[in-house]
């Protein structure tokens, strides 16, 4: 079985089912259809010589994670790893622990894979030119600001929402709605990431509404887990605490778990409690009833992120910073007092 | 920078830090932490020629996934990636479309990119010797079954929870309640993949309960997503259908969907009607109530995928089948009549 009997078995020719093999853009979805449907029914397996000279092993994407276990990624990684894929590159999957530092196991992956290029998804955004100079292949910070510490902005690509700003959103929204008495859920104010941002959102909003922050419902979970979430609620409203008429919770996966908390403790959503987060993760709009949130483009985030990339490293085109723009799900989550 | 100077700057030898580098697992967490630590502070970024020879860039291990989306494989990926990383290998990630077939997707890749070993997660179970000849390396089989096709038991591996008897076990958990009038929530009883297993154990619980089946209560959706699991239920409890007191779910993310259909239809969950699932994914112990769920070892699932295929990669074993059991969650979503 060569290429020959598959080009002829569908009537196209050679460079066609080439073009199929090799993911070009260029070929129509019924001619890729009828190609790969031929290859498998004659069980074709393509000799892939030719391919492996025009393409190397260095042709790879890195695509470093912080909080793989985020469910929120899960979208972004299909999609990038979709697109690396579109545009002939292999996707190489490293999830970085949460004490351990990206930029640094970004490094050691682009020496010891030979990639061309990262995608950084969560982390940090404190990063120092120093740091950075190592790395020495175009990279872009996906999801959380478009700034990244004392970088020079053309040396680097990002795509991203504006955290503060979209939390400011969140708290604003419940402002309108007549709660003055609005708890944060985050995992830490000063992490140097997204819940810093978001936190700095919050005190902005509830400055320009003349509202005093106060400190003691500023929840920090030691991290973005459900159970720790879930425990720093629990604890909260199990102890003497400030009243509250609504939370403001930096992440879905936060918000879901402070709801279960209140719910065991017989506070009902949003009839005692309000909630609002920001993500718009799918199960979010599954719960009873669904979270009210600012929904991210998520697979907008990983195509931009990955066509940046392409574009930088294959010369096309010099670092951009994008910023997308979420949008609202009413949800169920928030009523008016 | 040198590796001299981590090494002083640590007080360990030269190999050490080496060894920590390549991440070999016989270093103490202690020194490696130290090690790392000094990495990052010194900034520096390991000459990687030497590894580079000695560890070439086929050293590689294909994850073939069908259903990226589905919740329930976030951690088994997550693990397994932290386990070809820890055996010294890269985790090339392949995302396989619902319609596309993972032999086919692997044996490209094992071509194009040089994997030393696969492992299958989700897709189908009736691989034929001729398909799989092609692949040409060994392979493990994650997450549904430990017999697949006409297949050499001794020419693949593969690591499972019995779908059949934990489907059966989930229905019988109903019967025990009293339930009679059980439905059933899949994809397509003939996908050749764990729904047709699960339905069987379904078909096999109320048989040996004298109950006879209905087709009426099998529940078809048109894949495993929320949004058509939520049609799917939203279009029976709107029609005329037969009288039910409980859904046995095939995953997880249906049990969520259908229990948000039938809140937005005002018929509540466990009062009204029982629901239970197999999978228990995180999310789902923090719906309110707690979904009733029979637990997956996840990551176990992944960590034995990635040990078995790294023994038979590296000639130390033979091929091995494993079977795990769920753990059963009790939750609050089935009430006893």
């Amino acid at each position: 079985m060569t290429i020959k009997d598959v080009a002829a078995y569908c009537g196209v020719s050679v460079s066609t089912v080439s073009r199929v093999l090799n993911n070009h853009p260029d070929v129509s979805d019924e001619v890729r259809k009828k190609v790969r449907k031929a290859v498998t029914e004659l069980h074709y397996t393509p000799n892939s010589t030719a391919r492996d000279l025009a393409r190397t092993q260095a042709d790879s994407i890195g695509l470093v994670v912080r909080g793989i276990s985020n469910p929120f990624f899960t979208p972004i990684i299909r999609t990038i790893e979709h697109g690396c894929e579109t545009a002939g590159y292999t996707m190489v999957l490293h999830q970085v622990g949460t004490a351990d530092d990206e930029v640094t196991a970004a490094r050691e992956l682009v020496q010891s894979k030979r990639l061309n290029g990262v995608i950084f998804l969560g982390g940090r955004y404190d990063y120092t030119k120093r740091e950075m100079a190592g790395l020495n292949v175009p990279y872009v910070c996906c999801t959380y600001t478009n700034h990244f510490g004392n970088l020079d902005r053309a040396s680097y690509s990002s795509v991203a929402i504006d955290d503060k700003r979209e939390a400011e959103r969140a708290v604003s929204f419940l402002v309108s709605k007549g709660h003055t008495q609005i708890a944060m859920l985050l995992d830490n104010p000063q992490d140097h990431s997204i819940s810093q941002r978001r936190y700095g959102g919050y005190c902005k909003a509830l400055r320009e509404a003349g509202i005093a922050e106060n400190p003691k419902l500023v929840l920090e979970a030691s991290d973005f887990s459900f159970a720790s979430s879930y425990q720093v609620v629990k604890d909260f409203i199990s102890s003497k605490h400030p009243a509250f008429t609504a939370i403001f919770a930096v992440a879905d996966t936060m918000a879901i778990a402070a709801i279960k908390a209140l719910y065991d403790a017989g506070i009902r959503v949003p009839d005692d409690v309000s909630v609002i987060a920001i993500d718009g993760i799918e199960v979010s709009n599954y719960l009873t009833p669904s979270l009210t949130t600012l929904c991210q483009p998520q697979e907008r985030l990983g195509e931009e992120a990955v066509r940046i990339l392409v574009d930088v490293m294959e010369g096309r085109a010099g670092n951009r910073h994008i910023r997308l723009e979420t949008t609202p799900r009413l949800g169920g989550t928030v009523r008016s007092l």
